[in-house]
């Protein structure tokens, strides 16, 4: 029973306030105009069409190097033909190591035969058709049989090594069973290589992702007992995409490095398995019990061993070169054909991939059918978009990483911006991108309608954050004008573009509603995903709503809706936030150096346990802030004073358009990051040791983390330097 | 393997620095003598005698009304008469529930009874004599046969009610199911009770209690699938003590309520099951899953209800009239006979009883024993000492209750402070009591030796708060001369002392390392506490050696060592907790107000579930906090004239030194708590819905937080006035 119905409030209506406003980049005649045309957009899209594409695109398993991946491709390919686009399919030539021989098995003390297999179910049709499925694996592990004692690693991050540490416990020689989450998969078997480890489990622990999270499939949403979380677990925070052709598209010519020599893939072998296989694994395991926080859902008590638990793992795999198909679908743009606003989701899944990446890459296509639609009755956008569904995306971003490395020149010169959307779901709005998009994707997020409450989708947003969020969000959401965006750190598509050559990106996507549990399983179906995450496609449309709206407004504004008050506030947090890490680190550093020294962990631990006082850490210095601070001072006073040019509703002139999008280039060094040069963004990467997760100004924040302390004050003047930069550049555009 | 040595240090070591200071209510010369006296104490204690009576008392199941109980009584009775003390049984006539009916079945969807029994264990010799064993029961529950669906209502708090409240979820008429923990037991069947439930479940989750926590028994201390935690549901926030006879002792000729009329049974049946029987009634549960925090350990997704799950629940006890023995042992003291320290521990078990009470019993009887070989010597002490071994206090401390009752007149004139002990395990001293005696007992903290480490268990502690204390917790511990000791609720004997007499009291144990889930389980026997909790009980001599410390110098000093800056320091600290209490509701409040009101919680909330916004709350008035705070400046100011007389080392007279031991009685009022007359001390009382948990300053306490915010300034006025009349007593004292 709900005490408020579950209303669909109609799409299209355009609340009277809003019509009055002008949109960033716009004058009012435009402004009306263009809300015009997003309504007529708007009244384009369908629900039911959208699910009928889900049902299509995700009934047979489809990942890159498939047959069924090809028709997806043809399909999809098809579609923007039909709809009046010049559509090219873009291949790359990529390896693709799939399953070849997985075994698993528990030696000692007992034994047991991992299944390493997902049970079809008799409530999902789907679940039965398995051809050319990809069994469990990780993507991207190294060949290898090996044998040795478990230990059990926790999340497998560097704080959980430190804990190891002090139970004087080495992964020297082991194998690791880590849990999924607390990082990307792919820092479980690095960190666990670079410890010694020879081999890594890992595993879906019911208490994060099971049963302890909601019912499980097909009663609910959450992970069944068989099910497996695949996955890549190519080292992507060095360089993602095909590892053999880093920095150059990996066309059929292009120079390759040998399979030996690419750097990121995994040193050691690394399989995925369920909590089904994971139970008697982990119920062998002996030694220390684990600290409460490591504790998870199994119906067993934790231990870190190493042993007496022993396991057999062998994995080999078939190392093929296969062909990678991006669908790259063009309109021209009416008045600068040679501006692209490029609009991507990929198309391939590890399986069904119903919600991943399907449930994205029809909303996409409904945009792209709309936008079409307007363009054969003479609205057409002013400039070229591009609709791209990438291939291999769930192996490292492979197909999109592989046309951005090839078309590196043009798209520097002709990206305005890109828009990524992947999985979708019910809820409430999450927009990551860069900040100089913020006013403008805020200004969307205000223009369409939430269709379970009738408000905005921001406003949807806002009362999520007044009843869930800190004080602190709580008073943000409250006192500042628009909703902040994350940076982005990596999982899709847009790193490439963001982060190897500073175009401008968003991604967008609805979630915290439908509860989720069959990512990257062989449950990530239709039927899964129309029961539980959005039934009838609703926040599919809504999806549509949001990116194609972005799109438009790009692709259309006399001015490029870009803006810099927003950008100079990000990064003013983050500049805040290093100062306090700094700051935080040092007084820990030191009183618990001292706690060290004065022998209270001795008087305090349990002399009967391994448990033992922590290392010591090496004292953190002061470091100069001080051209951080500077340039970010510069930044803001440019910013103002183009904000005033930016609200007048003034259209720019051809020079200044480029100058707006070219300036998230600004932000970019050739050099890269320390030890990481394919990362060229120096206010937005992923984590070295997250992954997926972002390190805003990451020279800086990692050096400082990872107390390289040499490296903070050199990597302080580079980040200032692209801060001043990008204050040079909004300064020109003031003049 | 252990990074340092387990190392058992001399047990009779005096530092040197010790050596030299006053102790409390000592001059120099008293001083010398008392540490020499003390060093000769401590070498009368012998750890294999300790052991050698945990097994001998510890070896039947020995609960109130039993032959093994009589039989206990009687080797404890002829020990200390044995050691020359003046012995009598004192004997009431209590009401003691026994189980004569416990049926629980599942009777929808599936079909289930529940075993309601412990597994006997080849490891655990004890677990197979069960001879007059009590099965698993809640005393006190009325009787009752009930059928109804299940409603989980997580520990069964005030805040748990308010959450089911906003699913929409009521238990009228259903029957709750609840886990141990979040609230003293007796809690749960009454708050259900008073929602409407027509009976209670309550079961120990493997989470908090069993294989989460860590191996299970005999693999580790952990609670075995099948244990269940036994205890008393009486209201024992209303009156412990025989249900019939509040205020009275129950003698044979007191008047008694009929059971129909007496207030502290439970009004709904209640019975307590292990997770073993515990997992299918929650697997057949169904409705909503439950929020986050609420989910167990159980390897199931936990739903809230109510039903489709109905269980029908058949409850009958025998209600017998029992004796209740408690064995009083005097030695009369030297010079002061009508001064009597009072050192208490129970003597009954719920079944074997090895560490609750047994192994804080063996402790007292070494001290008693150790004390009559110094009285042998000529060095008897100068104060009386009562040593008392109390029986039922399981039942709701109804031994002591009712001896308290029954010589309240006397010892309201000759009782100077109780001193109670109960279970101990190995790790570090936790002491609760009257803050007069804060200054005293941190002495004897620093004047006993940890033996796993060789510093004073003082420092021991201290190190522990520095390792796993919060900030505030650690600024502490390095800025304030004394630990401070936890303030007193209840759940052991002490509770009729200090809170329905005013008698200054300290509650004294070990712990932290010793793991625990046999407690009120078969599974407390000898070989669990020998193998997990103290091997060599260690620690039971470490805590003869405390409390007997405490004892001894209550009894010699020529001043007795009461002290009132620690009192006013700690009564400062509850006046700031109640104003920020009072603050942080209000601000709470309104601002949750405004966001109900705002709407933001229907905008935020997902529409196809069932949780709904909070209830509004009645907004918090400002009130008049002066009169406290005047109280206090008095009683710091008298507190500070006073410290320098104590710490000269002056001997007190006769008159002071009453002034000294009754001060604890200005801090009760003859009419007591509001709606509970029997508890009359305005400054420690247990929480009227947490039961254990202590409130301080209780009156104004529990007006805040019920929101009876009528009450709050007249029970401000009543605090004050009590703090004031402790100011009076103390200047009373430095004149």
């Amino acid at each position: 029973m709900s005490f408020f119905r579950y209303l669909l409030f109609p799409l299209f209506l355009i609340p009277a306030a809003q019509a009055q406003q002008l949109l960033l980049g716009f004058d009012a005649e435009s402004s009306a105009a263009q809300r015009a045309l997003e309504a007529e957009f708007d009244s384009q899209l369908s629900a039911s069409e959208l699910d009928e594409w889900l049902r299509v695109l995700s009934r047979e398993p489809h990942h890159v190097g498939s047959a069924a991946g090809r028709a997806v491709v043809d399909f999809v390919a098809e579609r923007f033909r039909e709809w009046g686009y010049a559509v090219e399919i873009a291949e790359y030539q990529v390896l693709f190591p799939s399953p070849r021989i997985r075994e698993l098995e528990l030696i000692a003390p007992d034994y047991y035969q991992a299944t390493l297999s997902e049970d079809s179910l008799e409530a999902d049709p789907s679940t039965f058709r398995t051809n050319g499925l990809l069994p469990p694996y990780n993507a991207f592990s190294v060949d290898g049989e090996v044998e040795g004692e478990l230990v059990f690693v926790n999340y497998g991050t560097p704080a959980d090594y430190e804990v190891l540490d002090r139970y004087g416990i080495s992964v020297e020689g082991k194998i690791a069973i880590a849990r999924y989450g607390g990082s990307w998969r792919g820092i479980k078997p690095k960190l666990a290589g670079e410890k010694g480890a020879i081999g890594t489990i890992i595993y879906s622990d019911p208490a994060d992702d099971g049963y302890g999270a909601g019912d499980t499939y097909p009663d609910g949403p959450y992970k069944h007992e068989s099910g497996v979380q695949r996955g890549s677990v190519m080292d992507m925070p060095t360089y993602p995409g095909d590892v053999l052709t880093p920095f150059v598209g990996a066309t059929a010519e292009a120079v390759r490095l040998a399979r030996e020599d690419a750097p990121t893939i995994t040193e050691i072998p690394v399989l995925p398995i369920s909590y089904r296989d994971a139970l008697p694994l982990l119920a062998a395991i002996g030694g220390e019990v684990v600290p409460p926080q490591w504790r998870g859902g199994l119906p067993i008590t934790y231990h870190l061993g190493p042993g007496p638990a022993r396991v057999r793992m062998n994995l080999a795999f078939n190392w093929d070169m296969v062909p990678a198909y991006n669908v790259i679908a063009r309109m021209a743009g009416s008045e600068y054909p040679d501006q692209w606003i490029i609009r991507g989701n990929h198309h391939d899944g590890w399986n069904h991939g119903a919600a991943d990446p399907i449930s994205g890459l029809v909303s996409l296509m409904a945009e792209a059918k709309a936008l079409a639609a307007l363009a054969a009755s003479g609205q057409g956008p002013k400039r070229s978009v591009v609709y791209a569904a990438w291939d291999s995306e769930e192996q490292g971003l492979i197909g999109s990483t592989e046309w951005v490395e090839h078309y590196a020149a043009e798209l520097d010169q002709r990206a305005v911006a890109y828009i990524n959307t992947d999985g979708n779901s019910r809820g409430f709005v999450n927009i990551g991108g860069s900040h100089v998009l913020e006013k403008m994707i805020n200004e969307v997020m205000n223009d369409v309608t939430d269709p379970q409450t009738g408000v905005s989708v921001g406003e949807r947003r806002r009362a999520r954050i007044e009843v869930t969020g800190s004080d602190a969000a709580r008073a943000e959401v409250n006192n500042r004008a628009d909703l902040r965006i994350s940076p982005l750190g990596s999982g899709s598509d847009y790193s490439p573009f963001l982060q190897h050559l500073g175009i401008a990106s968003l991604n967008i996507g609805f979630g915290g509603e439908g509860g989720g549990g069959s990512y990257h399983t062989m449950y990530d179906t239709y039927e899964h995903y129309t029961t539980w995450r959005d039934p009838g496609l609703v926040y599919g449309v809504t999806l549509s709503q949001v990116a194609g709206r972005a799109a438009l407004r790009l692709a259309n504004a006399p001015r490029l809706p870009f803006e810099f008050t927003g950008l100079a506030d990000n990064i003013g947090l983050y500049v805040g936030e290093l100062e306090e890490l700094a700051e935080n680190m040092r007084e820990q550093t030191e009183s618990e150096n001292a706690r060290i020294d004065s022998g209270v962990y001795e008087l305090a631990l349990d002399p009967t346990r391994s448990l033992g006082p922590p290392l010591r850490k090496p004292e953190v210095p002061h470091f100069n802030f001080a051209p951080l601070r500077n340039a970010l001072d510069e930044l803001s006073q440019a910013a103002a004073a183009y904000a005033a040019i930016a609200e007048n509703g003034s259209a720019a002139s051809e020079r200044d358009n480029v100058l707006l999008y070219t300036s998230e280039r600004e932000l970019t060094r050739d050099d890269g990051l320390p030890g990481r040069p394919w990362f060229t963004h120096h206010i937005y990467a992923p984590g070295f040791y997250t992954g997926y997760g972002v390190k805003t100004i990451p020279g800086v924040r990692e050096a400082i983390e990872e107390r390289q302390y040499e490296l903070v004050e050199e990597e302080i003047y580079t980040a200032a330097e692209v801060i001043s930069g990008m204050a040079a550049r909004v300064r020109e555009l003031s003049q």
